[in-house]
């Protein structure tokens, strides 16, 4: 039985390969995907949802949730997503709808309705999620697990100290880490493993719509960022969602996660501390990936994705 | 015509008198009352504003809202109210049942209903209201006035920067002075002007039950704190009540108020800035009280109260 | 027989007045005049420091210090005290020359050679009083008492929150707060009770080359400043020196002072707790002005300093 | 010619092997040895250096420093230095006396008498430095380069976020670093690559009594530290003296580093950007060591050190 996901997003470039990943894997089930503010604004990664949603073919509903951050003022990465949020991909005018929901609503619903059943897989800001859990704090109780892609345990990549969705709503990532759940932290230090190289792409070739139409014009526009130039784009939101597929491909270790939200130059910076004692771990950490076992499910799934498109 | 007003509070000694005088007033058509965590945890708050609602005969709503801040822990005070949250006052057990929407949803949809109609007066921590502006940032369209009981311009009450309601929210209390509307702040230096001094509470004496079950009770446990023996207890939240009342019985200054968030025991403080440039202001100030014209409309109103109670 | 003072400055309009308290005053025994940045740049108040001592006729030495804060940024209060520092003032060049010891040293080795004895008052930003402490701890077992003027208990006068002395140099005023010893916090709830109002600057009219070269160009100027017209300028330093002469013209109450190093809005406050436990108490804090008592004991002074003053 | 080191320290284990490898290396003529309060209390680090320089013959004077930080509370590190700061080296009491000087005085005196010749290596919390800095600004104009060790770009070792030499004194480090010079930070990152491991201890085999009497016991204790038992324990403060002697052995690159004070969870975090634009480079950060290069250095030196002891 198919694994259910519910994707909290800001498509966004690896937003849309993490729902392309979700929606090919034969190990999930996508029960909805929800918005927020982040890469680009709500209304850009909401018709991004939207848009995906009619390309992938996928059934989940898609809820619009919060626009800018819990406390502070909003800011975005227009110039790694593209203005539109997908890069040089072009996808057509939505023909789905919005659910009538708020993006809040629809998750606390949604977990509510199939306790213990649903892993919540957070990969933009966590706005949505903090505004979850101070509306119904039992979320954390029917939720099945709850796996972030943000943060980092080094370095950041928005400044030095700070990864971009965390740096992008400080307070909700600390009210999210200071829930009574284990956040599953898939942070930089993960996701810079998880490169989209030349001999991945290669593996794309054959892909039809799928590559022409999304894989290509995304990568080609992420890669051209001036930190991925070497490798190959870092596909950081996927990860979470291999993470929900196949935990066994990650090496993960407990810890202490702390938010920093006070810090001049380092609010943002998700503190991360190994040594912690046991009783105040509130955060799983992969530290490594099973880089081809990750791309294997990475390419069957858009190999899936890629059957099912409309010639 | 009446004023509609929703009351967003945290039940509590001087939220009961504040709930007295909107009910009382013939001025006003309480039409809900929210509740929050905050003098007492939410779950006696939301009991008490059920009790006081039979007690005072009310028709508005009671519904259930956030029960800890917006992204801090927690924290009470019930050395002022009483454990229960009504000091010596002993209502009997609620027969009236909570609204099924949670707070936010009440606020956000009672707003929407009645557009540049209703008085949005909040006298507890700003969660609510907070979590009401991020979900649905057009509230601060909808609204006819946003009013609040919480800061100061000089001294705190629970420490000496910052009064209660702000401390124990500060990020709310930021969201709330940083949306697009202008807060009425009734803080500190206007409620210590209103204090019920033998005096006042002699006026009462005639009362009946709302004298001998609610005011007199009330009174003497708060007016026992030591910062109150002096000159009788301020009755702070019923100053914010009293302002959407009659705002002529206040000298009101323009202002810019930043909530600090980030200090070391400055957390919580309003820092009220007079001299700030008319385009950055974002507040009204009321910083003095017509004592006599304040207590003589509580006092009629408490008449009429009094008078509507079965015997 | 007379007090000894050491009066660390950064003349500053208010420092000159206090300055000549200091001198004209029989009480006091000037032993040195220390500089710092504050109201205008080093330079400036330690040639303004030269020329009052030259125009006084005093005999202390002058030692120059800290040109900047301990940590931050440099901020001066030009528009207040003007380019010069003492307003419309124009003394001559400097004759007298600067000790050969740096200020820190200056008081190190002053409070030293006279354990008990002096009263050390600080009237500027704690620059040289933090660097001293660091360097010397022991000044703390030699000093008589610490007295400075700055901060306040409610609102700032450079930021609603911060007073200038203390805001110029957060981390100096929190180490100088933080020592073992009890500072005596003149701060401005006390001195905007010390005014040179109209009726006091009559009592100049008759003194000759000090009123028309030093107090009238100083007045006028402060006076000028928008915060002071209605009621004249708060002769702030003036203050702290008349507190060494006698401390029976204040009422007093002991208390515990933290400095907020942290805050966004608030950094610089000096958060005053009346309540703290005793064995906290790191401060006395003046709040009230026997304000006749004060501008008698200053008239006095300024005529024993007008007559000394060659013709 | 030889190089002049000026080493400001707090001795503790590395710092006594870096003064091994100063006094030992051909290269360098040590002009002065100041202390600071650090890995333990000032009264130790004070009485250890007194001692080395017995142990080790040295010429150069010591002039004890600051006790305390600059503005925060102490904080040392005995647990992994041992209470004495020399784990398991019993070193004889000192017949050395101090300088009369202060360590900041020092400091200031033998730049200023040697402009542009001395290197001043800090391998402690920067306290010295940033009173230095404060009392007398033109240091950074008399200093031939300013080498530490301190920081890190990735991860710290009293926390997750801070490295101990800056954690200890984060306000004096925001000195050092915003002063108009380019500190060369010899941080974590580069120091783990310094690892006094089984292979290295052989080589100093036949060092006599240096080996005997203070490295192994030295060595012994630090390497019993949870964090070096794998690889051996990273001898720091070698490398600042190292880069001093040969920054060839370094690969080094040009950063923007700020300092954190405002961080609830990254006080004394070095914030390290390495993709600032140029003109607000402020630091040199060393991030590959030549390791053999290193031993060889430090090997040849002791050998030189070990020569010199009587028998």
């Amino acid at each position: 039985m198919a694994k259910k996901i519910l994707i909290d997003c800001d498509p966004g470039i690896d937003d849309a390969l993490a729902l392309g990943l979700a929606h090919g894997s034969p190990e999930l089930d996508v029960v909805g995907v929800t918005t927020v503010g982040g890469n680009v604004e709500l209304e850009h990664t909401t018709d991004n949802a939207l848009r995906l949603r009619d390309f992938y073919g996928m059934d989940a509903p898609v809820a619009r949730g919060a626009g800018r951050p819990l406390v502070r003022e909003p800011r975005t990465a227009g110039e790694v997503h593209g203005n539109s949020g997908l890069g040089g991909a072009v996808l057509p005018e939505p023909k789905s709808e919005l659910s009538g929901q708020h993006a809040v609503d629809f998750i606390i619903d949604t977990l509510a309705a199939s306790p213990g059943e649903i892993s919540l897989t957070a990969v933009g800001p966590l706005t949505n999620i903090a505004l979850a859990l101070r509306k119904e704090p039992r979320i954390t109780e029917w939720v099945k697990e709850f796996v972030i892609m943000g943060g980092s345990f080094t370095r950041g990549n928005t400044n030095p100290a700070a990864e971009f969705n965390i740096v992008a709503d400080p307070e909700a990532a600390a009210v999210a880490f200071g829930a009574p759940w284990r956040t599953v932290m898939i942070g930089l230090d993960l996701t810079h493993q998880a490169r989209a190289s030349a001999e991945v792409r290669a593996g794309f070739a054959d892909l039809g719509r799928l590559e022409a139409e999304l894989l290509t014009p995304c990568l080609d526009f992420y890669g051209s960022h001036i930190s991925y130039q070497e490798k190959g784009p870092a596909i950081h939101d996927a990860c979470a969602v291999a993470y929900v597929i196949d935990p066994g491909l990650f090496e993960s270790v407990p810890a202490r996660v702390d938010v920093e939200t006070q810090g001049r130059f380092t609010s943002g910076m998700t503190v991360t501390d190994f040594a912690a004692p046991a009783d105040i771990h509130n955060a799983i950490v992969p530290t490594a990936l099973n880089t081809e076992g990750f791309w294997n499910l990475v390419t069957d799934a858009y190999r899936n994705v890629a059957a099912s498109l409309p010639a």
